[in-house]
């Protein structure tokens, strides 16, 4: 597995996140349980494409290989893929689908005011052109937990079925990752040794309020998103998202 | 939209239909109900790729531009295809699954008898070898009919709905195609004519027993599998079917 340096890693992590979690909310075109829903669904879709575009320009400045942002986006195969495993799962139901994305939120948010006082300008300005979309995202994303969780008693089912079916994916954010004490000592993303527990103080309290219990702790094992040691699913999403320019080589509009 | 000589086009859509009727089993690997009827399923689609190399290596031989079978399934995109739409529909739940192989089925054993007849050799050998396979599919997908259909509430709900939902796909095997007609003369397919009228009757009576309802008749509209206009769906099983020849070209085992 090809491995950059601590800073391009990072971008790749926070570009193929948004890539991923942006693809997985597309398939839901046609698909939301209500008009309002589907068009703010997409609308969180489109500014994680706009995120990612932006992270991963920098990063292919930095790999510097030739590779475009776009090159990156549909022609790495899935092991030069990293983002989390979170978000490459299937959507599932609504509930799924919104704990998915406020579990995701909880770390997407807080990382990204950390990396608005990053020593690396160019970081620090995407992080900044990020964050106001971010805070939305988790804001809208927490009150449907909410609501959800503390709705009916089969609103409050489906949600806690969906927490317990997908927590097992949440070992990477539970738990503190070494790549991140280099970028922190560097400056490069001050405070972010803390963001585990971070994440854990944002879903603990919105779990709370939203009267569902928190699943037991996740064990980490052999996957690793940030490793390129992915699920079967990441492949399955890149086939679809990844057609027009495998059949169709530098197809353009 | 690319257009061969009748027995061509009937060769491309035994060999489409087969092939991608077994790439939807294929999903469903580790996800049947039972062992045992995991194992059915695979052997069903094992028996399908099978057929589809036979009727596609003989399509390849005489469209005659260099591409092979494999050619043929792996780099056509969805327009060339020329699969029945029912087969390309999602599996769904196991109702579904079986409700597509038998209304599959019913059409595929019958028309692969009178090819036991024509006038063209290889097509003539490829159904004698085919036939018997075939038959056994049908078997056992019209025991699955009435098991469920003629089984309890629950299960006669949910082969009803699977055949609700399905039925507007059958369209293309309820009514003459006038490609056929050239084809019966020439006695290549000879009898094929009547096919439609066959499918119908297997239909009726397996359904009768099932204590089914048989939907209304379903409408012709713009779609036509026949001619390579599919419903979205082809292109997300080609995306996934086509994946390693189109991001790795000519890789082999």
């Amino acid at each position: 597995m090809k491995r950059f340096d601590d800073t391009t890693e990072l971008l790749l992590q926070l570009g193929d996140s948004a890539m991923i979690q942006a693809q997985r909310l597309c398939e839901l075109v046609g698909g939301a349980p209500a008009l309002e829903e589907e068009v703010a669904l997409m609308n969180v879709g489109l500014d994680l494409v706009g995120q990612a575009r932006n992270w991963l320009e920098y990063a292919a400045e930095r790999i510097d290989d030739g590779r475009t942002a776009d090159d990156l986006v549909f022609l790495r195969d899935q092991g030069e893929y990293r983002n989390l495993l979170l978000v490459e799962q299937p959507n599932g139901d609504f509930a799924m689908t919104m704990a998915k994305q406020f579990l995701f939120d909880a770390w997407h948010k807080p990382l990204l005011e950390k990396l608005c006082n990053s020593s690396d300008e160019r970081i620090a300005g995407i992080a900044a052109k990020s964050i106001k979309e971010s805070s939305y995202h988790i804001r809208r994303s927490s009150e449907w937990i909410k609501r959800l969780g503390d709705g009916t008693h089969e609103s409050h089912e489906r949600m806690q079925r969906a927490l317990d079916q997908i927590w097992h994916f949440t070992f990477e954010l539970a738990n503190p990752y070494e790549l991140f004490n280099t970028l922190d000592t560097d400056n490069i993303a001050p405070g972010i040794k803390a963001l585990c527990k971070e994440w854990q103080a944002i879903v603990a309290t919105i779990l709370a309020e939203a009267t569902l219990t928190q699943p037991e702790t996740a064990e980490n094992n052999y996957l690793s998103g940030r490793e390129g040691v992915h699920t079967e699913n990441l492949g399955f999403v890149l086939a679809e998202m990844q057609f027009l320019q495998r059949a169709y080589p530098n197809a353009s509009w």
